[in-house]
């Protein structure tokens, strides 16, 4: 494999986190070739990208998903290194091997790592070995449902089954009582199979009113330093709405403890690149319990830019070409808050259904202490295809007060017509009481502020 | 005049600063007025306001210049308080005195200060008085020719003459040598008196080959601190184009003396609001004299916030209203490295004549390190009745190096269409070796670049 800087990367993904990495490769000096479904032809990537490449059809399964493809394309447009975003092949150990075995570097951790820690139930049982706390539950997956029953009743409910396999909200269940686990026992594990090709099921204690927090990292084959934490307590049906850092909810033991038990992690796994350990957090006992580790950079690792001044996709990619990380854990200052609001096309009136189509006017927002990451104009059609994240707007202040206005103005400013968007959402979801105060925990959204807002 | 926090604060501007200002409005809770000739009725300012009044016609004069017709609209809307933003009636001191009169506050120092800096050849004496180094040359106006010229002996040419009255740029000459001098004064004086209907002019040496450093100023009635120096020695016929901070120019030494200095003239003159203290540096001599206060927010105010963290804006108006500056100079903390560029209607290659017309496509920029503050949409018409300035792009950066790459990829991903603008003259700029390598003084623009641009 090529050694030292590269000079050209494959970007394996597409919309904003492409324009992303796109704008992380400039900086270096490093050409990129941009992989294109054919729904995706005129998308701002393409047209930015040093070069461009159509990898298949519409369906994901034909292109961001196809790993022949993809590496095709960057042995034809000899790329260095293939970076792979999040989502699609992200989390794919196959991928990363294929890759590997082509002599294209793939801009994340070992496919072994990747291995480990995207089998979650594996990772579960490595964690628990590394004496980072998990949730109480079944370390090894449940054989059979008498196994789930049993776990159940020693734990006790609600229980969350999940697919060992699994990730990012797909093939997960939660039982209240016997009969729903027997119910859910059989959905969950027929829906893990059709997901991930793999139906078998953990089952873990299913702790509400939690906050969701996850820790930053960052590796070389030397050192492993975090860049804080990310309170993304805020979802709805597992999927992340709005993000921030540093926690209104963590105290400063809680956060050295968390930390820690993050870098000791990703330590005891020799993990190399950037990469995020997610725990659930009990504030009422001031536990926290690792849930798993995702080995690529988040939708949301901006708002950890933010408080850090540090750039984690080029990070990624100079750990991949093996220049040194060059940061020590003493030379990362934490500066202010951030937080981070997801603007979907969707409707948040109609139960959050997605609203591809024709963006007609879009006026940015921007001024002081706003980013903005989008790859949407005026006159661009968002496909049907894909996810709806039609960009990110991140807010930072000196206090969590002044990013919380902010965010306010920045949303109030913006103008996207043409798709129903969650802007209007985001700024209920801000001005809510309980936010400001930062009183929430991950039923929020669905508990309390969606069915006033439904009521409204 | 009304006590605490305003509610309504009328915004006598345009542009992007009246963009900036009513961000830093709403980001305070405070209702904005915007004021708007016949030619911004469309403008995005007008649309973001929470109220609005047409003032006059598109001339300056018929609107944003018309005092009486500002200041009765504060009354017939009801604000409290008025913000200049920069240009026009800014640095008004009868402006702020009318505004004074009416009980509506006016955002910026006093009228006995803004009089007191605006007229430039007092504004020098003063800071001479204060022990604050000035350009050799006339302290007082001089009478007529025959003072000039022996001015000009003593000191030695080149020499500059300039408006008493004058700021921006306007009513500036340059001799080098007396006849051009002879001709020169007579010029200067009707170019002073249609200017600023006061014809009064003192005589400097004109040093050439230096760097022009401004302090930024922030005060209270207790309190003065700086926020560093910003570099804005790249200019074109005395009009800034690009702006950093830190200066590649400064030792330490000399950040703290000139810092300090900045901070004495601001404290003996009473300042109270955000101002800039301008001054040359001979980089030879490591000398630094006095040019001249601003009593404004000036255009490049996002470099100072960037790498302080410090809403610029926002600190005007709540000094403004009396709340307490809140920082002492050991708070101000400075973090990497910021640069802006102005981007223009303009066509560089065209000697940069303005270039009004409709902005066809508009793809903003953004990511990482990357703030944009501008009030330009696709389907926005750039009036031919004022300064072309459609925005600003300021980059970030932990290092210079870090803020330049930045910078030249923010530019090459935006896109605006319709209208010449000074993108590629600024891409040009960033990239030469000379502004790499931090070598350039006021001279570099004109004759460097510039020239090499035009040979292409």
């Amino acid at each position: 494999m090529k050694l030292g800087p590269f000079k050209r990367v494959l970007i394996a993904n597409r919309g904003e986190i492409a324009l992303r990495i796109i704008r992380a490769c400039r900086e270096l000096g490093i050409e990129t070739i941009q992989v294109y479904s054919e729904a995706d032809s005129g998308s701002l990537p393409v047209q930015l990208a040093d070069d461009r490449i159509c990898i298949g059809g519409p369906k994901a399964a034909d292109s961001y998903l196809n790993m022949r493809a993809i590496v095709s394309a960057a042995l034809i447009k000899k790329a260095d290194a293939v970076h792979p975003g999040y989502g699609f092949l992200a989390e794919n150990a196959r991928f990363a091997e294929l890759c590997g075995q082509e002599n294209v570097k793939f801009i994340g951790p070992s496919p072994e790592v990747i291995d480990l820690m995207g089998n979650k139930a594996a990772a579960r049982k490595f964690a628990s070995e590394a004496g980072v706390p998990v949730t109480p539950g079944s370390i090894d997956p449940v054989a059979d449902l008498e196994e789930a029953v049993s776990v159940a009743e020693e734990i006790g409910f609600p229980v969350m089954l999940k697919a060992s396999a699994g990730g990012g909200g797909r093939g997960m269940r939660v039982a209240y009582g016997m009969n729903e686990l027997r119910e859910a026992f059989a959905r969950a594990k027929a829906e893990a199979k059709a997901a991930f090709s793999d139906d078998s099921l953990y089952i873990e204690k299913y702790l509400t009113g939690v906050r969701h927090i996850e820790v930053q990292i960052l590796a070389d084959a030397e050192t492993v330093v975090h860049l804080g934490e990310r309170d993304c307590t805020l979802q709805r049906r597992n999927q992340k709405l709005l993000e921030e850092s540093p926690s209104p909810a963590l105290s400063g033991r809680l956060r050295e403890e968390i930390t820690e038990a993050a870098v000791r992690l990703a330590r005891h796994a020799g993990y190399q690149s950037a990469g995020t350990v997610e725990f659930i957090v009990d504030e009422a006992t001031g536990r926290f319990h690792f849930i798993e580790m995702n080995t690529r950079i988040q939708v949301e690792h901006p708002v950890t830019e933010m408080i850090t001044g540090i750039d984690l996709v080029k990070k990624q990619i100079e750990i991949a070409q093996g220049t040194p990380l060059g940061v020590s854990q003493e030379d990362i200052e934490f500066s202010g808050h951030a937080i981070e609001c997801r603007i979907n096309a969707e409707d948040a009136e109609k139960d959050f259904i997605p609203n591809p189509g024709e963006i007609q006017s879009y006026i940015p927002t921007g001024g002081p202490g706003i980013r903005m990451d989008s790859h949407i104009f005026a006159g661009y059609r968002v496909p049907p295809h894909y996810d709806s994240l039609l960009g990110k707007v991140i807010a930072w202040g000196t206090t969590r007060e002044e990013a919380i206005a902010r965010m306010k103005r920045a949303l109030e400013d913006m103008t996207i017509t043409g798709v129903a968007t969650t802007v209007p959402f985001c700024k209920k979801l801000i001005e809510h009481p309980n936010f400001k105060a930062g009183r929430f925990n991950t039923r929020f959204v669905e508990d309390g502020l969606l069915h006033a807002s439904l009521r409204e």
